[in-house]
This record gives C-alpha cells, sequence and structure tokens, in this order.
C-alpha cells in the first residue's frame, strides 16, 4: 500500500516490478496523503509504534471502532474517475435557464474563472482570522462589502451570508432584536417574496417562536395584525416573484409610522436601474449576488447579501471586513466585531452563522470590479431591453403581460396553456417557469439573446396566441437597439455607484488578473504551505476533484429546472448520500445544509420534530439542550435558534463529558432533556473512552444524540457515529471530504440520520404550506440541494480515495498530530492526552505557563510563525492562550518537520526573551510579524537583528513570504468601525 | 468604439443608454486593448494628435497603406466564442488512440495541467534570457535537462527542441560537422525511423546538401555506401517505428569503427527498461517528451529532446540551462553557451533553431517529478504488460506477431486484412495503425486499460483469425498481473536514473503544487507585470483563448487519426488559415512550421522550389539571399540552412534598407539573387517609406521577396505584406495572434505565399517519397498541421476581435509606443524615428551616450528595472547599448506610466553616478538587482541606503516583487558548466 521514494533501484532487486501498481487502486491516496512509506515509518518510531494499526488501536477506544471495514467501491484513478464524472454530467440537460425565482444564468468572465474560481491560491486559502496573512482576500471581500452598500444605498454590508432564504430569516430575527419593547412582534412577510425564501423564514421562525405573516403589500400593510404596533418588521421583495416592479413608498410609510423596520430583498443588477433600498427608506437590504458572474450550480454555493443602515451595524450575522492599523501605522484590512460572532456568544447568539461564501462573494465583487458601474448598468439595461422586447412581442400576438413595470421577469396570463407553453419552450431549449396552471414567467439574463425572446415567444404558439415568430424578429419589436422601455420615473435610480477607484481601474483583462495575482499573493493559503489549523481541518483539495465544478455541465444547471434534465445530479446526489451514510452508520443523509452551522440547526430540527411527534399527551416540551463546556460556541447558538434551551454539562481535565455531571443534569432535566451534543472526538483533541455510556444515559432519559462531526476526519473508517450513539450528526465537508474553505467558504454540511429520524429531514418547495406550522417540514436552505454544484469534489474524493485510502488518511491523521505532539512536547506542553496518552487529529500546546513566565503570548508565537513562512494554528481556541495544531494527512514528513523546526526556534526565540536578552517589547516575537519594507528601512533601531528577524532559519532563504503588512491593531479597528473601500488617497501616506 | 470609465454618471445624463453595448462587437477588443477612451486621449494628446487615424495616418507611409478593410466576420463575446469552439470541438472525435507513430497517449496529472498548462504564471512568461527573474521556470527546464541527461545516460542535454523529426534533422547536421574532415560524408537514416522522422530530415540534408541515405539496419550497416570512411553519422531508432526492439551493439559498433558518430532516436519512457543510448555508446540521443504527460494536441506542441556525449556540448543546438553564481556567490541558473546561438552567429549558423518548447518541456519535467523513477518505471512496465499480454493474447488467437522483443507496439501480420482489423477497432473506438494492407500495428500507452487489449484481439475477428475474445479477458492472459513478458538481458537498464532528490522530494500532490507555485513565484511574468520587450511583442494571452486547448476534444486527437475524426481540427484550420490570408493579403497559409525559424525555412524552401522550378536550362542557380544588416540573426541562419548564400545589404540611419547599396548588390549578384528577406516595419522600430522601391528591385532581378512578420503586429489591418511587395511571410503566432510564450515556447510560424508559391508550402507524409529530392516538398515538421493543439488560441482572438477591433489594436500598440518615446527622448535619446518623428510599434532608446559619460550601461539599466518591479526591455538588439522597448496595445495607461516613472526615477539615478554621488560600482544601478536577503543583512556596507535599494518608488510598497538572486556572472558559468541539477548541498552554502 506504500511505496518507496528511495532512488531508482536497479531491476534486477525488484523482481516484483511487473506486479506493482498494476492495481492503480492507491494510486490516489497515495497523492492525496502525504507521507510515504519510509515517512510513515520513521514518524511511528518516534512515537515508539511498529505499525499504524498498533498506534491506532493504542489511540482510538475499542468501545467505539466498528468491526464492519467501509463497504465502498474500490478506488478509482483520478482519470477515471474523471470519466465518469463526465459520464454523470452527461446527464445533465444544460438548457437556456428563464426560470428566475432568484437564480439567473449569468457570464463568469473567463479571467475570474480562471484566477479566482480554478485558481488554488484562492481556493485553498482560509477565513481571513489572521489577517496580517490575510490581505489579499480580506481587500476583496471589502470590495464585496463596498460593491453591496453602493448598490444597496446603505453604509454597512457585511461579507456575504450563505444564500438569500436564510439572509431574509435572518433579517427577519434581527429586526425583532433591534424594536426593543415588543418581544411578540410580528414579521410580516411580502407575498411577493421568493417561495423558498417564505418557507425557510416560516420554518426559522416557528422554531424560535416568531410570529410571521405572509401578506399582499401591494397596497400597503394589511389591517389587524395584531394592533400595528405589533409588527416589529416588513420584508418586501423587490423587484417581487412575479417580476413586478411596485411603488413601496407607501407601504414602508406605513410600516415606519407603526414602529416596524423595513427589509427589502432586492436583485442587485436591477439596483443599477431602480431606486435602491436605502433610498426607500428600508434599514435592511437582503440578497443574492449570484448574477453577478457566479454559475448557477443547481443552487450553489452563491454568496448571499446584508446591507443595514448606521445604528444596526452591530447587529448585523455574519461576518464583517473592516479596516485598522498596523503596527506601523499603516492601512490594514481585518475581520471587525468579531465578538459579535456566534462562537464568542454562544447560546446568547442570535444567529449560528460561521462560515461566509467568500470564494463566491469574490467573483461576485471581481465580476463587478470587471464591468465597473457602465458595464452593469450596460448589463442591466440589456436585460431589462430584452424583457421588454418580449413583453411587447408578447402582446403585439395577444399575450396578456400580467405586469406594467419590471426588470428582468415578464408574467403572462395563459389560462389552462401554461404547462403546453412551457413545453414548447422546452423544445426550443429554454425553461420558463409555470407557477401554475394559468401562468408562464419568463425571467431574462445576461445570457439571454435575441434569438432567446424568439423563440420564447415562438413558444406561445401553444398556447394559441402567438403571430409568426418571424414577424416579431426585427429588432425594432424586441428593443434590441431602441429604447422601447423606460421606467417610471419613481422606478428609477439617479445615484451614483461603485465610485471608488477599484471599480474602474481594471477594466482590461491585463489589469484585472494582475489586480487578481496581487491580492493572491499577499496571502498564504494551502498552495504555498502547511495550514496547521486545528479543528479546521485544512487539507489537500486535489485538482482532479475540483475540476468538474466548472464544467457547465454542472455550473450551468438550475436548482429549479425539471428534475429529468438533472439526472446526473440525482445519480452523484444519491450516490454520495449512500457513501456518506455508509461511513457515518446513519439511515440517510441530506445534503441541503449549505453549512456546518445549517447542519446543526436542520438536525436539531429533526430531533425537536421527532420529539414533538412521539410526545405523549401528558410529556412536558422536550427543550433542553445539553452542551459540554468545552463544545464550539455555535452548537449553543444553533441549539437556541432551534428554540432549545442550553443546559452546560462539565467536562472532565481530557475535554470529555464528566459523566457524573452528565448524570447530574440528567436527574435535574430528565423529562425535558431533548438532546446532548457532542462533538468526537472532543474539542480537545482526544478520543474519550466513555462516549457511548453518556449516550446511553441520555438516551435512557429519553433524549436524543447529536454527534457533532467536525471532527470526523478522526474517524472515518475507524467508528461510526451512527453506531456508538449518535441519532443525528452533520459533516463538514470541507473538513473531511476535501471541499476547499475558498477563504471563508463555502461550506458544506450534510446530515445524517437514524431511521427514526428520517422523516423530520429538511424539506424542500413542495412543504412550503406547512413550513410555517408545528411539524412541519421546513427547508433549511434556498434551494433543494443546498451547494450541489461542489457536491462533485467529495464524490471525486471518495470515489478515487475507496473505503481502504479513507481508512487510511484517518490513521495518518492520527499519525501525524501525535508525531508532532511528541516532538513538541519538551518544547511546548502538550495540554490533553487520551488513551495511551496519545492524542487524536490534533492536538493543543499550552502556552500558558510560557506566558506567565515570559510574557510571551500564543499570539505572539502565532504571529512569529508568519515570519516563518507559516500560517498560525488554532489560537485559543478551545483553551485560551493555547495553540491547536492539526496536520491532517495530507502534509508529508519534510513540511511536518519544518513546522516543527520553526517551532522550536521560536521557542528558543521566547528562551532568550525569558533571560533577558531582549525586552518582551523590543523582541522579535512581539515585532512579529515584519515586512519586508520595515525590515529595509535605512535606520534600525531595535535590539535584534534584520537577519533574525526575516530569515530566522537558512531553509527561508530563497523561498520567503513577506507578510504584507506588520500587527494588526484589532482594538483600533472596533473604535474605527470602517468597512467599505476607503479613499485611494488614504493608502499614501 | 471606446468606453468611459468615469464615475458612474447620474442615468439622466447619459440619454444613449439603452443603446450603448447592445452591440457586444467590441466587447472583447476593450478588454484585450489597455487604453480607454480618455486614455487613448490622454496620449493622443502627449503627441499633439487629435485622434488615432491622425497618428496612424502620419507614422504609416501612405505608400503601404491598404485600401480595403479587413474583410473578417465581425467580433463575437467571449461567450459567443467559446460556444462556437465547443461546436467545432465536438466535431472532433476521441478515440482510443493506439496508432503510436511517435505520440501516445498519456493522463496530464490534474494538479501539473491546472498549475503549469493553465496557469498565467507559466504560460504567460518570456524566455528566460533575463535569469534573474526567470529562475522559476530556469529550474523546472534545468530538471528537464537532467532527466533527459540521466534517461539517456548522456552527461549534457539541452532545454528542448521543436519535434523529434527537426531533432533527428539537427543531429544529423550535428554529426557531420563533429566529424572533421569529411565535408561529403553520408549520414545513414535506419529505416526504423519514424517516416515523418525520415521525411524531415531527407528534407532539411536535401536544401545544406547532405546525403543522407536510408537503410536497413538490423544486421549493421550497409555495404558499400561510398566507402565506410565517407559515413560521418549513423540515425538508429529503438524502439523502431514497428516497435521491434533490437540489439544496436553491433551496427553501432561498426558505425564507431567507421569513424561515424551515432544518434539514437529513443522512446523516452521506454528507457526505464530499455539499456540507454548513452550505455550502447550513442554519442547523441534524440527524442520526443510528449508521452510524459503532454497531451497529443492532434500533433503539438510537444518538447522534443537532444542529448550528446562529453565533448559535444559546444555543438548542440538549442537553449542549454546552466548554473553560474549571482554577485553574492549563491548559485543561480541562467541560460548558458549562448554565442552559440544562431542570432549571434547568424549565416554561421549551424542551426536556425530559437524557440524551445519551453511549456510543455516544464510539463515533462513535472510529470517525472510527480512519478518519480520508480512511478515512471512503473507506468513502463505496465505499458510493456499490455503490449506483451496483447501479443501472446493475438498469438493465441492464431494471429502472427512479428516481433518478439518489443516495449510498447505489437506488429501483426495480416495479409489483405489490415483495413479490416483497423476499421473493426475502431468501431471499438480504437485507433491502431496500417502501415499497409497485410499489417496492422497496436500501440500501447499510459492510457491503455485491459478493456482496451480485449478489445483490440477481438477486432483481429475481421482477419478471421481470433478466437472468442470473451475467452481471452483473463488477467492470466494479458500480462496485467504477472509478468508474462520480460526482456531480453541484452535489452534490459539496469543503472539508476533520476535519483536527484527533486524527482524524490514532491510525490504528494500536496508537495507537486507548493512546488510549482514556489517555482513561478520566483519569475515575473505577464500576470504581474508589463514585459516592454520590444520586437517580442508579450500582449495579453486572454484566458477565453487559452481555455478551450486542455478540452479533450481538441487535446486528445492524434495527428495521423483519420482525417475524418478531425473534422473540427479541418474546420479551425481552414478557417484561421482563410482569416490569415486576409490579413496578410496572401493566397495560401500553411500552419505546419512549429516555430517563426521553421517558418522562416519552410518560406525559403518555397521560393527555392518556385526558383527552381522555374528556372530556364541556361540560367544560373539563383541561391543569393539579400539581407539586410539590421536584420534578425535569424533570417541569416535560416537562409543558410535553405541552401542560400547571405549577402548582407547595408541599412540606412533608420534602420530601412539602403536602396543605393540594394542596386549595387543586385548589379553584382543579380541572376543569382533568390530573395531578399526585408523586416516590416523594420527592427529598429520604424516604418519606412521605401520598402515598395525595394521590391521592386528584387522583383525586377528576378528574385523573390521575403518579408519577416516578426513585425506583423505592428501592420495588421493597416497594411497587407502580400499587397505591398512580399511574395512570402512568416507570422508569429505568439507574437501577433496571441500564442502565449510559455516562458521560451511553444512558438507557431505559420507561412503565407503569394499564389505562385502554393505549390511549394510544405507537404505531409504523402510527399515522403519525394521528400530528399531536388523539387521534393518535404514537410518541416513531423506533424502535418505542427503545433494544431494551440490554433484555438489564435482562432479565439481573430474571431473575438474582428477586423475593426485587429485594426485598432494595431493602433493603440503605434499610439502606446509613441507615448513612450515622446515621454522618455528627453532622458534616453531616441534612436530611429520614420515619418513624422514617429516610432512604429516600438522604440529603441540609445544609452550609448549614457554610458560613455557615466559608465552606466544598458544591462544596468535593464537590471535595475527589476527593482522597480519589470522586467528589462530587450537588451542591446538590433543595436547594442540600447534597450527596445514595446508596450503592446495590451498596456493601459496606468502600466505604461509606470513604467515611465520607473525610466525616469532611474535616469535620476544615473545623473547621481554621473555627479559622483555613487561610485559606479558602489551604485545601486550596478548593484542591481537586490534580493529581500541582500537588503536585510545586518551589516549593510553600500554608499547608498537599503530603501532607496528596494525601495525607490513609494509605489512599490505594498505589492513588491523580490528578485530571487542578484546579477548573475555569465562568464562564470560558462567557464563552469554545468547543465544538470546540482547535489542538493550546493544550494545550502
Amino acid at each position: 500500500m506504500t511505496e518507496t521514494t528511495d532512488a531508482a533501484l536497479p531491476t534486477s532487486s525488484r523482481p516484483d516490478g511487473y506486479a506493482r501498481r498494476t492495481a492503480a487502486a492507491t494510486e490516489f491516496a497515495d497523492r492525496h496523503i502525504g507521507p510515504r512509506g519510509a515517512e510513515t515509518e520513521h514518524m511511528l518510531a518516534q512515537l515508539g509504534y511498529d505499525s499504524l494499526d498498533a498506534l491506532v488501536d493504542a489511540a482510538v477506544p475499542a468501545s467505539i471502532r466498528t468491526d464492519r471495514p467501509l463497504d465502498l467501491p474500490a478506488a478509482r484513478s483520478e482519470e477515471q474517475v474523471l470519466a465518469d464524472l463526465r459520464a454523470i454530467a452527461a446527464k445533465n440537460t444544460v438548457m437556456t435557464q428563464m426560470i428566475g425565482l432568484g437564480y439567473s444564468d449569468t457570464f463568469t468572465p473567463a479571467v475570474i474563472r480562471r484566477n479566482v474560481l480554478e485558481s488554488p491560491a484562492w481556493y485553498t486559502a482560509y477565513t481571513p482570522y489572521q489577517p496580517e496573512i490575510s490581505q489579499g482576500r480580506l481587500e476583496a471581500m471589502l470590495n464585496f462589502q463596498t460593491m453591496i452598500g453602493d448598490l444597496t444605498a446603505l453604509p454597512i454590508a457585511n461579507a456575504s451570508l450563505l444564500d438569500e432564504a436564510t439572509a431574509v430569516a435572518e433579517a427577519a430575527m434581527l429586526m425583532r432584536r433591534a424594536v426593543k419593547g415588543r418581544p411578540d412582534g410580528v414579521v410580516v412577510l411580502d407575498a411577493e417574496c421568493l417561495p423558498q425564501t417564505i418557507a425557510v423564514t416560516l420554518g426559522r421562525a416557528e422554531a424560535i417562536g416568531l410570529p410571521v405573516v405572509v401578506a399582499d403589500l401591494t397596497d400597503g400593510l394589511p389591517a389587524g395584525l395584531g394592533g400595528a404596533d405589533g409588527v416589529v418588521g416588513v420584508v418586501l421583495q423587490q423587484p417581487g416573484v412575479s417580476g413586478v416592479v411596485r411603488d413601496l413608498t407607501a407601504v414602508i410609510a406605513h410600516a415606519k409610522a407603526a414602529g416596524a423596520l423595513v427589509t427589502v430583498a432586492a436583485d442587485l443588477l436591477s439596483l443599477t436601474m431602480l431606486t435602491p433600498p436605502g433610498e426607500l427608506g428600508a434599514d435592511v437590504a437582503v440578497g443574492s449576488s449570484q448574477r453577478f458572474g457566479v454559475p448557477l450550480f443547481y443552487g450553489g454555493p452563491h454568496a448571499a447579501y446584508m446591507a443595514v443602515r448606521t445604528g444596526l451595524e452591530r447587529m448585523i450575522p455574519g461576518r464583517l471586513v473592516g479596516v485598522s492599523i498596523d503596527a506601523d501605522g499603516a492601512p490594514a484590512y481585518r475581520l471587525a466585531l468579531q465578538t459579535r460572532e456566534q462562537h464568542i456568544r454562544r447560546e446568547k447568539a442570535t444567529s449560528n452563522i460561521c462560515t461566509a461564501q467568500a470564494l463566491l462573494a469574490i467573483v461576485a465583487s471581481m465580476y463587478a470590479i470587471y464591468h465597473g458601474p457602465d458595464g452593469l448598468r450596460a448589463i442591466a439595461e440589456r436585460v431589462h431591453g430584452r424583457a421588454a422586447g418580449l413583453a411587447a412581442g408578447l402582446r403585439a400576438g395577444g399575450v396578456t403581460v400580467e405586469h406594467d413595470t419590471f426588470f428582468d421577469t415578464v408574467r403572462t396570463v395563459v389560462p389552462g396553456a401554461a404547462r403546453a407553453v412551457v413545453a414548447a419552450a422546452a423544445e426550443r431549449g429554454i425553461n420558463l417557469w409555470a407557477p401554475d396552471d394559468d401562468h408562464v414567467q419568463i425571467a431574462c439574463d445576461e445570457a439571454t439573446t435575441a434569438d432567446h425572446v424568439v423563440s420564447v415567444v415562438a413558444a406561445f404558439a401553444a398556447a394559441g396566441v402567438a403571430p409568426d415568430a418571424a414577424e416579431m424578429a426585427g429588432p425594432q419589436s424586441f428593443g434590441l437597439v431602441a429604447p422601447v422601455a423606460v421606467l417610471p420615473g419613481w422606478a428609477t435610480r439617479t445615484s451614483a455607484y461603485l465610485t471608488h477607484p477599484v471599480f474602474h481601474a481594471h477594466r482590461s483583462e491585463t489589469s484585472m488578473l494582475r489586480y487578481l495575482r496581487r491580492l493572491s499573493d499577499k496571502d498564504l493559503a494551502l498552495d504555498r504551505t502547511m495550514i496547521p489549523l486545528g479543528s479546521c481541518t485544512m487539507k489537500l483539495n486535489a485538482t482532479a476533484e475540483m475540476e468538474p465544478i466548472s464544467w457547465p455541465e454542472f455550473a450551468s444547471i438550475h436548482p429549479y429546472a425539471p428534475r429529468d434534465q438533472a439526472a446526473g445530479y440525482t445519480e452523484l446526489i444519491e450516490t454520495l448520500t449512500a457513501w456518506l451514510a455508509e461511513i457515518t452508520g446513519y439511515a440517510a443523509i441530506s445534503v441541503q445544509p449549505n453549512a456546518g452551522s445549517q447542519g446543526e440547526f436542520a438536525g436539531l430540527l429533526a430531533i425537536r420534530g421527532y420529539l414533538q411527534a412521539t410526545a405523549g399527551p401528558d410529556d412536558v416540551e422536550r427543550d433542553v439542550c445539553l452542551i459540554p463546556a468545552s463544545a464550539h460556541g455555535t452548537n449553543a447558538a444553533s441549539a437556541a435558534l432551534a428554540g432549545m434551551r442550553v443546559v452546560v454539562v462539565a467536562t472532565a481535565q481530557d475535554g470529555s463529558v464528566e459523566l457524573d455531571d452528565l448524570r447530574a443534569k440528567l436527574a435535574v432535566h430528565g423529562p425535558r432533556v431533548a438532546a446532548i451534543m457532542i462533538t468526537y472526538p472532543s474539542t480537545h483533541g482526544v478520543f474519550e473512552e466513555h462516549v457511548g455510556e453518556a449516550c446511553d444515559l441520555v438516551h435512557a432519559a429519553g433524549g436524543q444524540v447529536y454527534i457533532d462531526g467536525a471532527n470526523l476526519n478522526a474517524l472515518v473508517g475507524l467508528a461510526r457515529p451512527g453506531e456508538f450513539g449518535g441519532d443525528v450528526s452533520h459533516l463538514n465537508l470541507h473538513k473531511t471530504f476535501c471541499i476547499p474553505h475558498g477563504g471563508g467558504g463555502p461550506g458544506v454540511g450534510p446530515i445524517g440520520v437514524g431511521a427514526h429520524l428520517v422523516p423530520y429531514l429538511p424539506g424542500d418547495l413542495s412543504e412550503v404550506e406547512s413550513a410555517g406550522t408545528a411539524g412541519g417540514r421546513a427547508p433549511v436552505s434556498a434551494a433543494p440541494f443546498g451547494s450541489a454544484g461542489i457536491l462533485p469534489i467529495s464524490w471525486a474524493y471518495v470515489a478515487m480515495m475507496g473505503g481502504e485510502g479513507l481508512r487510511r488518511a484517518t490513521e495518518v491523521a492520527i499519525l501525524g498530530a501525535n508525531y508532532i505532539a511528541s516532538r513538541l512536547t519538551d518544547h511546548y506542553p502538550v495540554l490533553y492526552t487520551g488513551p495511551g496518552g496519545l492524542v487524536a487529529h490534533e492536538c493543543i500546546l499550552d502556552l500558558r505557563a510560557i506566558t506567565k513566565e515570559t510574557g510571551v503570548t500564543a499570539e505572539d508565537v502565532a504571529k512569529r510563525l508568519m515570519d516563518y513562512g507559516f500560517h498560525a494554528p488554532t489560537l485559543s481556541f478551545p483553551v485560551a492562550g493555547t495553540l491547536m495544531v492539526e496536520p491532517t494527512e495530507s502534509e508529508d514528513l519534510a513540511e511536518v518537520d519544518r513546522f516543527i523546526d520553526a517551532m522550536i526556534a521560536i521557542r528558543g526565540e521566547i528562551d532568550a526573551v525569558g533571560a533577558g536578552r531582549w525586552p518582551l517589547g523590543e523582541s522579535p516575537l512581539r515585532g512579529a510579524p515584519h515586512t519586508a519594507e520595515s525590515l529595509t528601512v535605512d535606520e534600525w533601531t531595535k535590539p535584534y537583528g534584520r537577519e533574525l528577524a526575516g530569515f530566522p532559519l537558512a531553509s527561508l532563504r530563497g523561498a520567503k513570504y513577506w507578510p504584507p503588512v506588520r500587527r494588526i491593531d484589532n482594538a483600533h479597528g472596533d473604535r474605527h468601525l470602517i468597512c467599505s473601500c476607503p479613499p485611494i488617497e488614504s493608502y499614501q501616506d
């Protein structure tokens, strides 16, 4: 299974030559897994084990081990899997997509596709929690925020949300929080909202007891909503799902007068032509940025946006990029207001969103930079012109067009003939949308051509009303040149947008290319270095896994295309979910949740639904969620959002659940206990032995067990959560199954459930009627299969690894973590160990005693590692003052040793501080990171040398990464909140 | 046609909104061309012209202007062209390719495809003539040389040649040169050579009067070759075209005894198993590296290789990467022995090859690094095992297999049934090769599966001899596991290869990815900066142009596949050649020449063929080629290789042909004049007015006019060489038509000819019988359509630009050069100007007076520009002591101004040296380039400051490129020639 890497041996010494590698089964696994055979042996020797099996037997408790090897198809080669995926892709039908419903076809500029979406420098980057080595993507995300702020005319935009539907749900919750003194206030949803928006919002609202009403708002707020002062928020959609553009002045004034806040869900492209939400008086704007160059992807991933007025900036969910200064006073970007985030606020969190859709937000922002305001406006005008021409053509042909004022979507009235028209269009290669038997809607977009317009008109012959299409083909008829449609004055935007120079400077492809390169060069991603982030699992995103996502047969499918056009996706999703079920030991998997946090929420909802359905008439409501003190804060946030009360269970020294305390808590809350959420192996990086017992205790009390799958990569092939006690788990496909982090998203968070929970998996639009009711199966994401477009990545990973490869990956991940722990423990104590004194797949280095002794903090070490060319390990999670290190299976011995060398060298620097060689404040540790500029100043005043600062190890010579800024002042940034591009002059000081 | 880039204006001020951009015609041109409308106006104002037309009218002589605008299809958008290319690609049929003939299917590892072949950091790089900013690709090419040296067991390998056929031709010429005292010596070609090798070699040999004989060498040298001492060289092919592996010991000994040199054309993969040429006693080895991960590409581009024994290193053609040291004594790579190159040796050159196939050589070297020696050997064994299994299966079925000893190709004897077997295999999706009616050959390769073997056996049912294929399907029958085939001892390699650590260190994809990134980060390519190389035309290689080349429908077609399987390629080539004919004004275009140098050669051969055919019985041979003194040296080298004598014509002050001297030379050589080669605009960067007159004079003397197309980018849309006097031109598709430079290749050098020369265009294999005869139409490249695989790039460029866009590109290129000349002339005199005091598309800055005054050389300026983040302009060509600057149309005003600012700042530094502020030897100019390491030393001893050295302009802060080495010592490198990877320790000093 391993191969030698020794210099080529004479043939005579390799009599087995012909047999070697004839089975390609392990070839990809050998590429994915870093250490070679000899390296593995070296690492095992360091630990005193003579085989991987022996190490794993010592580290992983027998109590959780599975006795059933993974039953997966044999590993296939990269070429075979690419061929297989081509065959699957060919089963999808690429149509002209004019369905609308919040998803529009768009052209990804090739320079952006190749140099962002397909560039490992962008897609292998981590979330910018270490801002000094993330300035490129932070700038890109700040551009996104600026773009959203400008287009919505609201001053503060976040760095993206998961999808438009959850963005509306977040806005509804935000409005409730922001309106003080109306805890039972109602949120009113526009009936013109997208159906998936309504379904998702109703589901989320129901879980937390937020009353939501759907109403026709065309003529203002409906009367009698429990008294007007009971309304806390109104959500309007503009243009509406029917395509209509309405004058919202009255209803907004009405809502404001009633003391409610107003959210407008707005189409981003339309905002180049239509009065923006901020100018309408909205407090919040949300929507999708998909049509800014991001492929349809059968529903996702796409970046949603949210912008708010001044005064709400501290209530906005998700990530916010801000501008601060570095140690030399230079402007520098960072994540702002992080204390708002759910992992810090735990059950007090107001949202459980962790991941953004960074990569997709970056694509959207680059699309705006590529086109500039004039270009975007021209695209919008062309789209609008197509729609106007289409409406004119249809009317001329005798078709009733319902709305006079619209942007891109034309709604027609064709009594009884809707299906026939849709079918006729499909025969011409075009998908339309029939919301019922009497209406057909046609959404125009960037890809709509004059030919498409002609074809659509021709399809209406099926309704018995269309004239000869050929007659209609002249440009005049369709507004392809002349301005046939002029929006009414009240609808028309007059204000400027995207005035910042960045939206004007890169109009040639050459300039765009260089801007993308320049930004990515500032960042450290997996394409340059190990990213040893404990709990975040930064492993290889193999190119063969990544290539298929840009194929048109995967990228260009509309999420609401007829299911028979997505037969390839259906096959892909069915096989992938079957594999994931086999890996986790669950009965079924839903891929709908488009982030781990959404998976947690969906899993808890499933538990809630099951408990409600099975409760006896006299049972008290089970609403207590037990969560160990060591858990990731998101667990508590998700529980709160699922309507549960969080009760904390103490954790033992090793991070495991304190069984005595669990018994105590069960004694107190027994009949009210809904669930326990356990992360396994624990966030402390150890395999605890008694997890099965904990599960049994909760089950005995009538509760359900939620195993957080964050650390599933330490279990695959060795144990199954569904076997050792879990009723439900979410998986983070970007951790265990190679979806790239993308600089902070996309994430994918499928859930697996036991058979009894299958009926309570997330629903889809067919459930929209029941979504707001108790027991209703609301969807948790806008698209039926969430971020379907990137599922080929995980599919390819499992297909190429096979069961044996997956298990070996787990084993080598455990080996790597233990090797590091063993090599470093004399320099930095390893905080927790489990059976055999071993850790699981990560280890926590405890800096607290060192800090106490020398003043050098874990943060100093993290920043100093940048000078050594490394991304820092996880800082102060789960324990303040520590570093959590996870090498993953993909790092080979050379890279792991390079990291260890750096850590040992830094320990030497710490000792020098301790010995008084330098005062801490004037040490290379506190001075870190050092930029090239700071080391080439003419006057050098530090007590340490420039060479020590910049080239502390000889191995850095010749291939040094230079941080673009010095240590960033976080407090300054939060005190002086700037969340859009500062004027260019501010960089020139 | 232009667009504004001002901040978004209120809609009300843009009444034409709906009409703008509705025609997408100019969209791509706007992306390709850097300057926006306002920038163009700014540049024109600097020059005192009020329109581009006025400038162009002033700069370009009316005498050459065309009065017929380009008649090309209207410009299409990027998306439309990609869709059109998908439709064209779909007309090619992707089959399993088992034809052999020197082209084997192979898997490009996805990590290499995405991060080399599809990475602008690699493909937009220039030839590494400026080695300090080219260390990444130089290391990659050195790896290639090491790989070739190891596999062939010969110590010196070059950095690639154009294809295997021309490599054999080069070897034949090398052998003649190396064997002293036998000017009329014969070269013997093995009848087992590839047919295209024989055809190309015979054609080249015929042109220079080198006698070549094709002979069966199975039993040694044939008797009576004009006496054995008349043989200067023998070329053997191993394995032979029939697949046979022969014991070459006797024939090589025979040749050596006769005083001849021996070249072995060897399959690179087979050398992991077979005794290598160096151990057989060969002096030279040549071949193709295509099957090391480079797609079939319908024939190219692929990198050929040549390796030689010690003693021949200074005779090897092409580029040679060597190791030297930099100013700090650190090891550094550079091109070695450049004085051997044809552009310096002119008509004394022994080869006219300029371009290498750098990008493809790099892919091949990375394939070896990815697989390592064990992996390559395993692939070879699997391929061999397939072939052995196939042979066994066929024999068991009653088929006669001709050779007992073979590597990957099985030759069968099927009297009269060959076509039927080939057809039966084609029905199963497999291409085989039938050299005649009685034989079928099957070549196995990396992509061959057990299923393919079974299908091939089944196809032999068409010969009436095969058993039931199902019976044969067991693994035993086909050697898929068991070692059924063992090569005889004499054939078997026993020596080690690829022992250098680089071939062992990057076995995981993660490590490979980082190695690729690390190397590319050392280099400056177009993705980071303007490359203002006069005469080299480094303009945008747009992503939309690049994407199609990796589609399987273009990448996986065998050059000798049946033509009906390449219908897409046929359409693509026919439309592209028609467009190029329209652009150049010629009657026909051949895309076969796979580099500009080969185009020159092919063009001169066409002239030669025409003149020979039309000569009267009493005419003297026309063998004089008139070449202006200012011409690129390759012109003279090509003329020499086409069997012509070079007569130099004087050039006037402005670089134009001195008409009086031309008249004088014509008077002397009149009836012997074959041609004049004129570069237009001249290498001096000016439009001369009297080119038409020069053409007329030559025509009047009975000669032909060759217009070198190197500067065609200054003419497209304004003038046609075929209209103003040319009979033939070659085009450099990488200059004018956006094929990327690839770090030093691929090049593509089609030729256009007038109607009278059409019969003399290069032939193909159908001409092989006549290739060696006078008047025969030998092919000039191995593949019928040369580097067909990258023609989609130029196709897309022309399709997206349209005639108007192409013309505007030319105009803006002229504008940019004149803007730079105007802005810089007060700082650096512009050497030559033409009409109106204007230059053409490039300008020469004359440093000679400055050097005389201050000692600062053009080289100092070139190196100092690296500190400013720029690639140097062309250094000392065509005039020593000058810099030739060409901005191209793709650079926008900001980048052009950034360059001008740098040049002006450098001029300030020069003045400071002149004023005695620093001694020259201690100045930042002579110290350039500066590495980060050199500026962060603890002790700084220079009289200038570190900040001045590293950050001479404020704009460098925040986005500084650091050269990886300091100025490289060229003389040291040539004195101590090291052309393979040095031991790793040597880097650690």
